[in-house]
């Protein structure tokens, strides 16, 4: 049985662009050390989800971690709350949420405040309270976004929006889309009332007015989900794991699953980062653990930026931590592949495959010799990411037998 | 319409061997009459069940027949019987059984009975009584091995096991897991009682303590399952089906699944089995039947045994038979795949692909020249074991349409 390092190269999926002579940005880069991996290991096309389907770094994160999203996603709004870095728990109700301005009358006249943060912060923390039994978490997010998280028994996401989705109407009252919605919806109707009073009277709002800025004087609820129960990942697999990332979603989904979440100062999550230390601690964590979990933010990001070069120099500076994979192969099942494609022609999340490549000493090696969304399409493998799991135990020796 | 052989190689995929120049032993193997197949079919890559699932011969022959084994295998016991060579029949409950050494007190000293098997075969055979209106039998099988078989009205695989699964405890009372049980459980115990006393009285037993083996005076149960009840494989696909295997699992699967079972004497499922006869007479049942199945057991052999030379030796035998094939690619669909890997490196079932070729006159053949795990992963097709029944039905003309 050997030690398994997965590494999420995140976004890394990308079409041609004319500025890198009609390659993708993983194709132009100077990438020895994945070519390496490539070379020696077993590769192809894995199409996050399932073919063509964009999905979002959440959704394949759980799917390659063996969860199916289908089962587990119940809405957006527990992981907008665990990408805001809130520690949400099994059974939580979470919201997206708006500040919003409403006039005297209580009527909505901009669904998001000016688009502005100022003071959201000490909102949310105003906003943070018990109801009843019911605990209240806000966090502030970009501009006017936040989340909402209620945790307490007998809760449930059967409940309609309070965001009306349009301007010139009143908030809308919380109804219950089933019986088991009742009481949430009753405890939640309570607590905006006490919200809008919060808000109301909060210094922040004299301030964002004298400062000419529109009040938060709303908070405005959609897209309720139930933080998913997941069966813990050492229980699943009867490996010990553990998550090094750079931003709050991915070690949020990690920490869901029952793996160990680590951080790393300078892996910033950000083209930036400091990708050799991340990986330095990736590695070394392989002594304590059986299963490591990495993400790379950077390519994503390029990719949100539309910016090709950008995606490869960071492909590149990325590549040169890899230099510290090659020695573990021995004794590690090394993997790389991404959650989906995010093509800088786009700058968006698409539902183009990714290029996997698994590599360890005495793996059945395939023909490719080099780590791209073209190379790897001559590879042996046609998988989903769902597949990723169960492939990453049968090549470290621990598939369990189905049969005899 | 086209006659189908199916040649299933046990256990052929693998990974490359130092000893064997990097290559697997199929890529080692000169193997001219696979290879000439390849050039002239169609090939690509089979998941046995799904990708990265290490199947047993069982799980994956039950798939390659297009019946789905998470439908209809519910334990290990019945196929463990039908392995035995036991005559099982849909309905059946079947359980694997230990003999096993109890003291004065009844108390489990000895789980296996000193993992030997001497008179275990006359003991299964007084074991092999009737209960009420339950008949039972006992079959032995290797060491301290054996199996039981239920048959009667009302019987159900929702009971407990008997066996304590450690020592210095007693045999347990079965007990009903749900009301189906109840009858199952009430019979087994009386069963059990009365296999004790038969045992206690057995010479078999005084002759094992008079050469110092421990007493094979218990009999443990476990792993419960109800031998499943297949649509018949000629009403399924309107084909007349004959199997020519060499392992009683293969032929009791086939008959499960309403196959004519053929035996060849000197086809003995060992690495020295007589491929060229076996061969002869598969081919020459194709006057007979519109679909036949062989299964070649000695790939999964010398895995198991981890010996890459006798594995490409014994490739190399089966090649020579196969100069049988070419021939009868006019008025027959050849196909070739194995129901999982058995990786020398492993020395047991792994969840790798394994390589697929269909060969018949006039058929779309793709790029492949070669049968083996990687020259096969350029071919057309990336499909699971379960899609292969469909395809033979396809590529041989025998495919209903579906819609109009």
């Amino acid at each position: 049985m050997k030690k398994i390092l997965l590494i999420i190269l995140d976004g890394v999926g990308d079409r041609p662009s004319t500025s890198l002579n009609n390659r993708t940005p993983l194709q132009a880069a100077y990438r020895p050390n994945m070519n390496y991996l490539a070379k020696r290991g077993l590769t192809g096309v894995v199409h996050p989800i399932s073919a063509g389907v964009a999905a979002g770094s959440d959704t394949s994160h759980l799917s390659l971690l063996g969860y199916n999203p289908k089962e587990v996603y119940t809405g957006r709004g527990p992981f907008e709350a665990i990408g805001l870095g809130m520690k949400a728990s099994g059974g939580d109700i979470a919201f997206r949420a708006n500040f919003a301005t409403i006039d005297d009358e209580g009527t909505v006249v901009d669904r998001r405040a000016g688009r502005n943060s100022y003071g959201t912060e000490k909102l949310a923390k105003e906003l943070s309270i018990t109801i009843d039994d019911v605990k209240f978490f806000v966090k502030e997010g970009v501009e006017h976004r936040a989340a909402l998280l209620m945790r307490g028994e007998d809760l449930s996401p059967d409940v309609s929006d309070s965001d009306p989705h349009v301007t010139g109407e009143h908030p809308r009252k919380i109804v219950p889309l089933s019986d088991n919605g009742t009481k949430t919806a009753e405890v939640l109707n309570k607590y905006l009332e006490e919200a809008f009073r919060i808000l109301r009277e909060s210094n922040v709002n004299s301030e964002r007015e004298a400062k000419g800025i529109s009040p938060a004087n709303a908070l405005l609820l959609r897209g309720a989900g139930v933080v998913p129960k997941l069966q813990p990942f050492e229980e699943r697999y009867g490996m010990k794991g553990a998550c090094v990332a750079g931003i709050p979603l991915i070690n949020g989904i990690a920490s869901l699953c029952g793996l160990d979440v680590h951080t790393y100062e300078k892996g910033t999550g950000t083209l930036h980062s400091d990708f050799f230390g991340k990986t330095k601690l990736a590695v070394s964590l392989l002594k304590k653990y059986d299963f490591v979990l990495m993400n790379i933010k950077a390519p994503d990001i390029a990719g949100h930026d539309r910016d090709p070069v950008a995606k490869k120099e960071a492909i590149e500076r990325i590549d040169k931590a890899f230099s510290q994979l090659e020695p573990i192969t021995k004794t590690t099942l090394v993997a790389i592949t991404g959650d989906h494609s995010t093509p800088c022609s786009v700058g968006e999340h698409s539902g183009d495959s990714v290029p996997i490549v698994f590599t360890t000493e005495g793996i059945r090696k395939d023909a490719t010799c080099a780590f791209d969304e073209i190379s790897c399409s001559n590879g042996l493998l046609r998988i989903t990411s769902n597949d990723v799991m169960q492939y990453l135990l049968a090549l470290s020796d621990r598939a369990e037998k189905y049969g005899a």
